[in-house]
């Protein structure tokens, strides 16, 4: 047999100098973390700074040809500190109070580079087992440390699984809605979507890439039910649409509630959205969202929130928000996995294996919307190994005695007002000199890059939406020094802008 | 100001603790890394194995509450070798060939690691510019070295962006290619989709997830069109499909052409596709699916397979395939970002920014499915920089010439036949003693752990499908000698099989 002609191989890194090179990132990691806190939260980039930093072509010879390829390396961690750093908004700074948290940890990170290191695909069962079986078992941990109905659970008819983000969460409950609707004989053009006004846009989002709705503002088959004055679903409009719903022929077909809403973190009733979707729309898919209030589960006396869930038909939440385990971790459960898989499962001939075949597994990538999988659980197992549940209820417990300390301090001075009620480590507050005010106060602050908020709008009574400043306390690295040194901030600043 | 009773800390990481964990994380992936060609390729796990050697509840106490942390590692450590390991099928092993390659690379895994260590969120320009503008400039290095047309560069009204996979690219695509033929007053329900029956699963998602279709056997408005004994579209297909649907009132909206099937590696014919879409149906959305294939459009003399890309619309391919870049990163460019953000953008008051807000940047989270979005141009940024353009093309170059060199051999061994024409690092493969004899000799060859095939089908010219093994070459750490040696062991089980 003649051999083919031998061609230049390219400059993999040995396993000396990817040792050498990962310990370096390592290093380099733990060095950022260490000084992050002395930099801005904000990056102070304006448009376009960091693309005039890079080069405008690829290079044609790179590093790892270069005769000392570790030394060449040296470019790339300078090039870290030099043109990445600066165009970072540091969401692992302590004094990072904005949106929601993004929870990094160290044995999540370690988690991620173990992951990243096995390479291998979780999309069937047979193309990996245990990144499947991890993943089952770690999903019923959860369940069980947050006290989820046993429904919920691998062992019976239902399960969990790990998708990116909970707006695919909510994407894929909503196409398992729709086809369970099909299946009962609903038109496919006639099916409805509710979660009310205060929902997260990823509801919309969903229905949008669901086709149905055909932009950010048609109503046609998505109802955005009212809410009261602190951004809870009003259950009696829900009730009234659904009905509207179908005596104009309609299929009301999946229902969200949001445990924790984006902007003020809004409990919806579960029980009692459950109580009419039973009555009104049985059938209808209700999902709960609680992307980053779910995480607040872990902790038994936080489980008011949930009450009802047991109704429900799907669940998710973010560890990746509040429960130390780096982005992408949101967790999925539905009541009824063969639902979910219906909606979602297509068997080419060259992914069809004896165990698929058999049924005797479970393939996760007939539970998610991409093919392809990595092996997240890995990630989440460490977390939950290195802290254990009574570490993981010692960081939301911080939090939430930290939020509750500055809403106190809110309330104790006349120049703010609580725009909602503190929900777990969420602050909103606004000053009572207006939304000009508010704003300025909330820019200067950004600007200064000693603290980040963000904010959002809520309608007041008199019909007209207010500006308020979000504090979401969550960060891994905040401590409760940092939290008063911000109030600290807002103070000082406040003073400032009211002149 | 009373301050907050103080509680027990959650057991984070210290700065050295991480750095010692890190570390030894770095030296198993290396270890394992150096041992894997010595695994068996394929698990050896019976379904339910892997969960029966994990614990059924999740601890209380976690290992960061013990006196000594990092010993307490150790058994983090163990179980990775002794839980996970005998679980995983292994696609860093050089004789991995099934499905399509997942390459990893050192330096994709050094920046998967820093990625996950700074924690930043890329879903908007605002929450971390660096992350959004070194993914334009990479993108736009990539179009370059694939010589992709000048206007899915940022320079002018395209762009790239980085999708976790091309299925979720497709239903990007989708999604958008509707939104275009809604606002040109096509009805939604109206909208019709088209791909080749060797076209990916994923495209068939697509449509079940946006509502083209009820379910994976709906044809009602996806069209899975015949291809030749080649696996290729029959485009006068295609033409017939396109006219039918409009005689019969029906908006053909989205064709999908496939640069690479996942069957045989089929090349479908962009150019003549576009033709009869720029004929017969104006204004439909072209989306062209390279998502293996397409990484070899880093070779000059590979780009015959793109002719007529310029005129698609949309135009997807995965380096976390076939350019040593980790899982995920698919590359996805549009000709027509505001078709595509008209498609997905929703602007709640909670994300809006003055820089959003002045159109002055890009903000990703309304290229793609999700809001949230690691920052993963990280990675692609230190590969393209560590193996330069030249060492991408050395790492494609050696595995064509491996494959053809495997082409060869089957050519020139009697009981063999190709199933198809090899397609770049793609051998299809069967035993002409018939489908029986091929399943036998793939089953035992990928239960000795020794090499890892998969296989899919073709339908023959006597109309039968025929069952075909699949050598996809192209794992990182594969050489010729493992090419070699496979191709020893696949002769001498054919010897055992056909007795």
């Amino acid at each position: 047999m003649t051999e083919p002609s031998p061609l230049e191989p390219p400059p993999h890194l040995t396993s000396a100098q990817f040792r050498e090179l990962g310990k370096r990132a390592v290093d380099w990691v733990a060095d950022y973390l260490e000084r992050v806190e002395r930099l801005p939260v904000r990056s102070p980039d304006a448009p376009g700074a960091g693309l005039a930093r890079l080069p405008e072509s690829p290079p044609d010879d790179g590093l790892g040809g270069a005769s000392d390829p570790l030394g060449a390396w040296d470019a790339v961690f300078d090039d870290l500190t030099r043109v990445i750093e600066p165009g970072l908004t540091h969401w692992q700074h302590p004094s990072f109070f904005g949106y929601f948290p993004c929870n990094a940890s160290g044995p999540a990170v370690v988690g991620e580079l173990l992951s990243a290191g096995l390479g291998v695909q979780g999309m069937l069962w047979a193309t990996s087992p245990i990144a499947t079986e991890l993943e089952t078992r770690v999903l019923d941990w959860c369940a069980e440390m947050f006290g989820l109905p046993s429904a919920f659970r691998s062992s019976g008819a239902g399960g969990g699984v790990i998708q990116g983000t909970a707006s695919e969460a909510t994407l894929c409950a909503l196409t398992a809605a729709r086809a369970r609707a099909v299946e009962s004989d609903a038109a496919q053009d006639r099916c409805v979507a509710y979660a009310s006004d205060q929902a997260h846009s990823s509801v919309l989002k969903a229905a949008m890439i669901a086709g149905l709705a055909r932009g950010p503002d048609d109503r046609e088959r998505v109802r955005l039910i009212g809410t009261d004055e602190s951004g809870r679903m009003r259950v009696k409009m829900l009730r009234e649409a659904i009905e509207a719903d179908r005596a104009r022929g309609l299929a009301p077909t999946f229902v969200c509630a949001t445990m924790g809403t984006t902007g003020t973190g809004a409990f919806d009733s579960i029980d009692e959205i459950a109580g009419v979707v039973g009555e009104c729309a049985p059938g209808a898919w209700l999902h709960v969202d609680g992307a980053w209030a779910g995480c607040a589960l872990v902790c038994p006396e936080h489980r008011a929130i949930a009450k009802g869930i047991e109704r429900a038909d799907s669940f998710c939440t973010n560890p990746h928000k509040w429960l130390l385990t780096n982005f992408d971790c949101d967790l999925f459960w539905v009541r009824d996995r063969a639902a979910l898989t219906r909606a979602l499962a297509i068997t080419p001939e060259y992914l069809r294996n004896a165990p698929t075949d058999a049924g005797a597994v479970v393939d996760y990538r007939d539970w998610q919307v991409p093919l392809g999988r990595r092996f997240r659980a890995l990630k989440l197992w460490l977390v939950i190994r290195h802290y254990g549940v009574e570490g993981l209820r010692a960081h939301i417990r911080q939090h939430v005695e930290w939020a509750s300390w500055i809403e106190g301090r809110v309330r104790a001075d006349g120049r703010f007002a609580l725009a909602a009620p503190r929900a777990l480590g969420l602050v909103c507050f606004r000053l009572v000199a207006g939304d000009a005010a508010t704003r300025t106060l909330m820019d200067r602050i950004n600007a200064s890059g000693r603290a980040f908020f963000s904010h959002a709008t809520a309608v007041g009574r008199d019909g007209e939406p207010t500006m308020f400043i979000r504090m979401a306390i969550g960060a891994t690295r905040t401590e409760f020094e940092h939290v008063r040194h911000a109030w600290e901030l807002v103070v000082r600043t406040a003073q400032e802008v009211l002149g």
